[in-house]
C-alpha cells in the first residue's frame, strides 16, 4: 500500500494520511484545555503547524478546513481574529465553521484541514 | 505553488481551491437570511451554481456534500425536496447531513460540496 | 464524464463518487435504530465495509473519517471501543468526532469516508 502515507501527529487518533498529493488531517485541539477560546485556537493552530511540516508542507498550502466551536455565538469572532492573524488571507482554504460539541466537553475549537503536499 | 488555484467566491471566506483535478468548496448560504428554509435552500444551491461555473465546472460533477441545517427535524424534508428538484439522481454526490448551528444565527442551511473540475 | 464513477451504496442518499483514486462515502448509519450506539456503530461499519467492497478497496485503505454521535458524553467511549476492534491502529485514517443530531431523530451515529481505490 506504498501509495497511501500514514503520520503519527500529536493530536491522539487524529493521523496524517497523503494520498496522490493530498494530506488529510485529523482534527487539532489545544492541548490546554483551561485555556479560553483565543488560547485554545492558538494552540490548536500551533499544533496544526507541526503537523503540516510533519507531513512536508505548511499553512500557505491548505486546501479545506472545518472549524467546530463549542460556543459559536460567542467564539467565531475571536476564532477569526486569530485566524486572520495567522493565515493571509490569499492562502485561505475553503472554509466552512459550525457549532458542535466535540469529545472532550472542554474542548472550545477542533480544527480538521486537508493540504497540499 | 501553481499546483493549487484558489477562486475568491461570493460565500465570504469561503473559497474554492483546486489541486489534482478536485476543486474544495466553502461553506455555501444564502445571502437573503429573512427567507424560510425553502428559499434559503434555493439560495444557497444557485450560489453554489455560480461557485461551481467559476472554477469551470457544474453540479453534474460534484463528488461529495455536507449540507448542515439549523433544525433538521423541520427542516430536513423541505431541504431535500429543494434539492431533489435541483440535482438528477444520476449526478448525485456522496452525500451527509447534521444540525448544527452556523456562524450567522439565522442561517437555516449551509452547504460544502468537493467536485470534479 | 468518464473520470467520474459512481455507486449506489445501500446507503440511502448517500452514494460512492470516485475521482482520482480517490473514493468519497455519504453518510453510513445502522439500518436497524432501535438497538444502543454498541449496535449501531457495529451495524454502520458493516455496511460501510459492504460498500468499500463494492467500490474495490477496504477498511484498510480508509483515509479520513468524521464520526457524528448524537450523544458523544455518553457514546464517545463505546463508538471508539467499536472502532478499535474493527480497525488495526496502523490502518486508522485522519479522524474527527462530534456530536449533532442526523436527519433520523433515532440515529445515534453516522460515518463518512474517504478511501483510496
Amino acid at each position: 500500500m506504498s501509495d497511501i502515507v500514514r503520520f503519527t501527529t500529536n493530536a491522539g487518533r487524529g493521523r496524517a494520511v497523503i494520498r496522490n498529493g493530498i494530506a488529510f488531517f485529523g482534527g487539532h485541539v489545544a492541548d490546554d484545555r483551561t485555556q479560553d477560546i483565543r488560547g485554545q485556537v492558538t494552540q490548536a493552530l500551533a499544533k496544526l503547524d507541526r503537523s503540516l511540516a510533519l507531513v512536508g508542507t505548511d499553512k500557505t498550502r491548505l486546501l479545506s478546513a472545518q472549524i467546530w466551536l463549542k460556543d459559536i455565538t460567542s467564539d467565531f469572532a475571536i476564532m477569526n481574529d486569530v485566524w486572520d492573524a495567522w493565515l493571509s488571507p490569499e492562502d485561505f482554504p475553503a472554509r466552512a465553521s459550525a457549532q458542535c460539541l466535540m469529545g472532550a466537553p472542554d474542548c472550545l475549537v477542533e480544527i480538521i484541514v486537508t493540504a497540499a503536499v
